[in-house]
């Protein structure tokens, strides 16, 4: 095992209605107004924004809305939220969605205390040294954002997506409800299933040390994954499996599973942030095509691990079933596997391998990945 | 799955070396002045004394020292702790050691706050609100104290083992370095291999709300734990085995494997303690006689998750066959599964039966453990 050091402060708050304990969290944290993120209007009418503001208004917590952020969020709307934190003088943050809600949120609570671009500190010409305490009501488990302190943000003027996070981005509580998980559409819940599996399978694969433990926990989560969606798949309402695939989200992305590891890298996250930044795919849309397409090209390069993978995931005995099976899960569900299902055709390759580069620049494995074993591997997915 | 909080400040500082962090992390949280509980002179002779004496020196940190901490620590040597504490005006308690050492040094720190006696917390006869900030280098993984509030501690006069803790007595930084842990006796390791598997097991099997993805979870530590004892048996020279050891001791008690699960109860706990409060045995020693016995009496009443057990931890496919297999696996690595290995004869089992029911009105299982029940269960080990 590699050293390492594992330190996650954020307390998770999981269980239908704990939504309700939100307010009292941030009145002891001594915030007494917040900047309240969040996407569509959906949660004005389906409630959660009333009860959300009635226990904020039961702890003496007033707030200031930011509504309309999107999939995928743009800096534009990050800095719309900066100036209001700043404006307000709000002294906390509270984000009620989502990850790009959530993400967006940590950006906002990183450049309400930067004098200058937030920008700068996603593009590392700026220091994240101190940021405004962070809440989050969690409504789509996906990104795991809810127990890191990663946001990724797209700039829509140079068609960047790029993170910041450290211990000053973490949210103070996060709450899962899966009650509220439970009104996401089929599409969400798959393109979410090939995101928790995206974040488990970059390290076990690509990882030049992975002990055996670290292999193992991953496995739980992934069998959970498939296990849980296909359950919620057939039965939306089962509260149970929508409970054990958050928390499944949550761990995937959490600290855990890298502890001990070394040598990893994030290569299809790396190429679907182009997918997403150049056609405004969904991140698990994007992650579902790209993931079968690199495993094909990789493959021989971790063979045992490969093997290891179809064994205890899919229980079958080659490198090339286990990835057939992947694949084959992926069309079952309902999450696209081929570009094509993105409408996105052959002859756009050249520019996002040109986008690619930036990206792999940015994860630092841009010697690996060259336009040509960029193109490579998304040939084997159009 | 049952609503929970997940809340786990404390920073692991994982590797070989990492103890020549600790004096920075004390400095930086302000201590100047540490109680350094340690058990033999062991670490003197060995020279981890020396190491970390220099350290804290070299970070201006002084100390006065409290060793002669014994496995299955004694309340009267907490006391002699929350003495030289007060006396000394120490604003830290540094543990070196292991499990035992860690427990007694967070009850000094909650005795250190505390006016009065310091049992009166383990009685449930005062409240612990307060504790010097606590840090540990880690020297034996089995309790998995360094990453919970938890310390158990005995007292010679009553014979009761009680336990306490709460958000007070979470260690700030714990050090695990593989090794420091190469020292560990044979003994002790398998004793430790035991106490692990018995943390995992307890919720695994009594829990009544189980979700599929915490049993997945403690059967990947399971195999970890079983598959790492064998490799450093045959080599205690392994780290990454060692290191895989330790961070499946950690994970096995950190409050991971409780998240979603309710119902669950610490049985085999509630016995052991009687088995190591009246006759000194080694708490692992204890538990590896206890577990396969009460595994006998209580399968048929969670047939399924130990037909579970059987299949995904030993590979095989019935219920009978998987606790025979775990009480062979502790007769081939030499941890006893017999009473009389532990020199206690059947003629004592009524006064372990009657210390017994302390533990399990502590423990909140009275009624499902009378003493006929307890009988029961231990004659499976005669």
């Amino acid at each position: 095992m590699k050293e390492f050091t594992f330190y996650n402060p954020t307390r998770i708050e999981f269980g239908s209605g704990k939504e309700n304990t939100i307010g009292a969290h941030i009145a002891s944290a001594g915030a007494r107004k917040v900047l309240l993120c969040y996407g569509s209007e959906r949660i004005k009418r389906e409630g959660l924004f009333d009860t959300v503001s009635q226990n904020l208004a039961d702890n003496g917590i007033e707030y200031i809305e930011l509504g309309g952020i999107v999939s995928n969020p743009v800096i534009s709307k990050v800095r719309e939220g900066v100036e209001l934190a700043k404006q307000h003088n709000v002294d906390a943050i509270l984000s009620v969605g989502g990850g790009s809600v959530l993400d967006s949120a940590k950006a906002i609570a990183a450049g309400a205390h930067y004098n200058g671009n937030v920008w700068d500190l996603f593009a590392g010409k700026g220091e994240l040294s101190s940021a405004l305490p962070l809440f989050a009501i969690l409504t789509l488990a996906a990104t795991g954002s809810e127990m890191n302190p990663y946001a990724v943000v797209t700039n829509e003027e140079t068609h960047e997506k790029l993170s910041i996070g450290n211990d000053y981005t973490r949210p103070v509580v996060s709450v899962l409800s899966p009650a509220l998980m439970a009104g996401v559409s089929r599409d969400y819940l798959v393109y979410s299933a090939a995101d928790i599996i995206s974040h488990l399978i970059e390290v076990y694969f690509t990882a030049t040390v992975q002990p055996a433990i670290q292999s193992r926990l991953v496995e739980a989560l992934l069998n959970t994954v498939i296990e849980t969606t296909q359950t919620l798949i057939a039965n939306p309402e089962d509260e149970a499996a929508r409970g054990e695939f958050a928390w499944a989200a949550t761990l995937a992305q959490n600290g855990l599973i890298l502890s001990g590891c070394a040598g990893f890298s994030y290569p299809n996250h790396a190429i679907e942030h182009s997918l997403s930044a150049l056609f405004n795919v969904p991140h698990g849309a994007g992650l579902s095509v790209v993931m079968p397409a690199w495993m094909k090209w990789y493959k021989n390069r971790n063979t045992p691990q490969f093997d290891r993978f179809a064994k205890y995931v899919f229980g079958l005995s080659s490198a090339d079933d286990g990835i057939a099976a992947l694949e084959k899960w992926f069309e079952e569900i309902g999450t696209p596997t081929r570009l094509e299902q993105l409408n996105i055709r052959e002859a756009d390759l050249p520019a996002i391998v040109e986008n690619v580069q930036i990206n792999v620049k940015a994860f630092g494995i841009a010697s690996d990945y060259p336009p040509e074993v960029v193109t490579e591997i998304l040939m084997h997915a159009v």
